[in-house]
């Protein structure tokens, strides 16, 4: 049974910790975000922090527009992904494993996990310090073949993002509903920014002020707030808040080409391409999305998925019938899979 | 600064504790829902478990198909009631206090806080177990006069239910949205939870079970739960499980008028004609709905409100621009009216 | 094949002609409407003015906030019952019939086909002047028991309306998810007029020229429109443009039953129970309803149902997976079943 | 006073007829929609067809999915084109003017006004047979500076179309949220296209035929139509129905550039680049569109009305606070726009 009060609340066999780490890669970030992080580490029935056995570790990254704090939180009905990996335990549906939840959530929605000028280190702060604060700190097998790294949304990009761009960190991977091809996925998105941010005056730095100071937004305010926050990631202008190219005319909304080919060049369909020996070290790579993916991430998937086969690699590919939103239930088919696959 | 994992996840000033408390009242109740609740405190900066000073205690009562864990959750932008209070105090907006979420969750969604054979005692889990809890545990001013009541939708409703049938207790009461005008608030979702539950053979075991195991839910799925509900708190037929009287003929969906009468036994708005009693020892009744509230419970509002008046008793009332959904901000005005109502 | 432009619009193999009559029922109405009604007719492939053949007639009402003109346009892959009529005749579902689309328009949205000292007298301009018409200029079997009259919506109501307050007319009835059991169809709508009278500082006149002035209207406009004509058919207060008494207390929302008292007296539920004889003269009732109606008048048949065969009545009563809205598709049910129960 | 019964209808001070014309351009077209189109012709109060008056005359084309009897069509509370110029000249807010509806439609959904192998010659159609037919039958001044041509949505379109590739027949233009920019306005529907698609198997044909057979479709089928109605238009493969490349791969909804080049060939704000004689021709160019319109045309009017700017053309651009749907009241802006701006 839990002995934290989070583990209690959660309803857990096992347990859960939420440590605070200070992370140098994220020290001094012009955006002005602070650098000690909410890591939440799951623990599973039977861990002994002074016993000899070593458990593989399941890293989830969180979606846009969300943190550590959301992602752990509970509600009546719901199961967090730290409810499904106590559960698939309990069921013996995979073997116990360590499951953190990091934290990359910015002032701007989300850091995709990447290195960025304007934004940080988040990809470094990822493998370097959530890593090495939890293999210091719990018994995990301290190897690239026991550590996996899965996610949705923007986390399923950076579970992509880093066994691509960060090499011999993770063994394992698995993206639901992940970002991917932003022909289509992004576009839609464009009109709605460039609308809102006319209101603003043009102004990002209004935008997200006002943003910031409302008590309701909309839906057409928050996609505003994701295509600059992609905008901070795929195309900083300068290590200067708010130095950011947005990949359209605020005049017009025409499609800024040069600023898009930016962005482009970090969409996995794209990027995939030139990382085949990066991926090939994966012990699995999994990938699925909903058929009803609002933003086309299912088209985004079967593209990407199409690429990467044709690189030689094999890929576990699924879909499944629903949307964007609540889909957390297809943990219990990637956690085990990405349990599976890693030594223990 | 806050000590605790879960006081650090939400950046307060103050802390926040998880007791889990094992009421008396719900032991054995046919619903078979725990008796062990969790009980999340609030203290203020400065609060000294062995110092001499005393707080006001604000007890909060969450919405239907909410619990205590939904409601202290956190998400980025937005503001549960435990930071809204530590913001209100860091600013001054209201001295120092304890507040206290209490958990009225049963399997159906919810206990509307009403003592009910079918659900079990939480009327006086409430009065009884959680605030004997709060006035052992922290060190509040243990008297009427210093206890105040508040919540939204549901939660808005107990708080008017408590005062009003549980005397003696609390010293002032707000309601957010709160439930009240069944002609109105209620009626329009009857034929919802008609179809699905024919759907489901007219069984509510069925209906219920089946719930329980999707992944998702959709929303006349969650009407349907709610109306059987909230004939377990109005309309129970026996202390048995699933033993309960919808206010609806299930073959045609026409009003059971006998039964329904039960139901508006316990609306506000009928209720408070009797209890002019109750209602005058509060220091504050406080009664706020958004003009686009999707159950009408605008219109429940000002009912309500021109009948307490019609009774000689004054109540604050508001309006505001916004419908049913994520209306948090409003314990901006709540939380501090009820601090200052209340004797220090 | 069709010889008027607006048959070979519609791409009749029959013909439509549109009269204009000129109806003394409607003369002089308190609300100002044209006594001069369009009255679309249809005549059946080998209708021949001058023959002897004389044809069963079928008068067909339109729903609320349509009128003649509406009912009779055409749209790509669209059906209208002008061009069911003719393609249930060619394709030998049903015997060649007279069909005419009667205008039931207000400026307040529609008649409900009901002489109101408010609006005027449209049941006896239906049964008198729009069948006098009819009869009198087509070659029509002049007698109750070859004709029919049908509608959706409000034109159901009307014409279940019509055969019990005017026995004698019309030996045969199909009402498509008519208005019907007002404590659920009705009731959910008077907030949102409430408010959007609100709006208007209260003032029905004021509403009504504000709503006819504008280019685009929203749905709460429109519900609030109907409202108010329902009230000036139910619960006129005088023979005065905007004497109207509404069912709600305009400062709170409250439902005033003395008003809604005379609503209910309409209401096809209520009224049956007295309209035994008149109801036992038709050959057909026939009742459907889409089970997913948004004003729940599912449920509404299903009680009239139940109350009509209550009276020993037969009464065929059909379901189909639908919600209100564009459901024409279902008089390929009712146009023969009524051209087949009515005398040739 | 209207004569016609379709002018009697739509409360006309002027007139509206008919006319079926059989064109040449239109026989044999390999999709095998009908040669003889309805071409519904308003002639002003005072109109004299043995008269000495000429008119100017302005030709109206329908939006996708629409037809001459659809844009016709009367509905309470609505004022369609017909109206709008009747209402306009007797309220002397323009000249009387001849209008005339030309009907574009195909099996597919409508035919952009364009000469296509798959479709047949709609532009052929459109600039000699429904003009030469006017200019015989009615009192037109039939030359370049007296004829105009407007539209919305894929009027828009055509009206931009014909006058950029039909150039010395119209002499002005006016194009209301006219399709332009599909990299932001016709990719988003992409993904929608192909799941239907895939559901029929990928099939053109089957999903066609489904489509007409059913009573009610839904919006993502409509979509689905239209995607393949304009790669009907766009990127026909063969003289031969159904012979269409569709601008995805079916397999994995990929973009293939190799087709949708074609598509973009045709984009209004490709074509005008090359077309500077052309425009300059026009005494008005005139176009406009919503800000919310849910295709970014706006966004297309603004990337459009620049370029042709960078030609040192003028523009009369306009936007509006509203979305793609029911715009027509942009009528009173266009129409006397043209009517100014041509001969008369």
């Amino acid at each position: 049974m839990a002995t934290t009060e989070l583990g209690r609340l959660l309803r857990l066999d096992g347990d859960v910790h939420v440590d605070f780490i200070d992370s140098p890669a994220l020290r001094g970030n012009p955006l002005g975000d602070p650098s000690e992080r909410a890591l939440a580490v799951y623990t599973p029935p039977g861990y002994d922090p002074g016993g000899s056995k070593r458990y593989a570790a399941l890293y989830v990254l969180h979606g846009y527009t969300g943190d550590t704090a959301a992602l752990i939180g509970a509600r009546p009905w719901e199961t967090n992904v730290v409810q499904w990996v106590d559960r698939l335990i309990a069921e013996r549906k995979m073997p116990p494993v360590v499951l953190a939840v990091v934290d990359g959530f910015t002032r701007l929605g989300g850091s995709q996990y990447m290195n960025s000028i304007h934004n940080g280190g988040y990809a470094t702060y990822v493998v370097r310090d959530a890593v090495g604060h939890v293999d210091a700190r719990y018994r995990t097998n301290a190897i690239e073949g026991a550590r996996g790294v899965l996610g949705k949304s923007s986390g399923g990009f950076g579970s992509l993002h880093l066994t691509m761009t960060q090499p011999g960190v993770f063994g394992a991977m698995a993206s639901h509903s992940g970002d991917a091809y932003y022909r289509e996925s992004m576009v839609q998105s464009f009109p709605v920014a460039q609308r809102e941010l006319e209101k603003a005056g043009g102004e990002i730095e209004a935008f997200v002020t006002a943003f910031e100071g409302k008590f309701k937004r909309k839906p057409a305010e928050y996609t505003t707030l994701e295509m600059i926050g992609y905008a901070s990631c795929y195309s900083p202008r300068a290590a200067k808040r708010f130095a950011i190219d947005l990949p359209w005319d605020q005049a017009t909304g025409e499609i800024r080409d040069d600023v898009f080919a930016r962005w482009l060049q970090w969409d996995p369909v794209e990027m995939c391409l030139g990382k085949k020996t990066e991926l090939e070290r994966l012990r699995l790579r999994y990938v699925d999305c909903g058929r009803r993916d609002e933003y086309a991430l299912d088209i985004g998937a079967r593209v990407l998925v199409k690429r990467m086969r044709s690189l030689g690699l094999e890929v576990r590919h699924e879909e499944f019938d629903d949307d964007h939103r609540n889909v957390g239930y297809r943990y219990a088919v990637s956690l085990p899979a990405l349990a599976e696959a890693l030594e223990t």
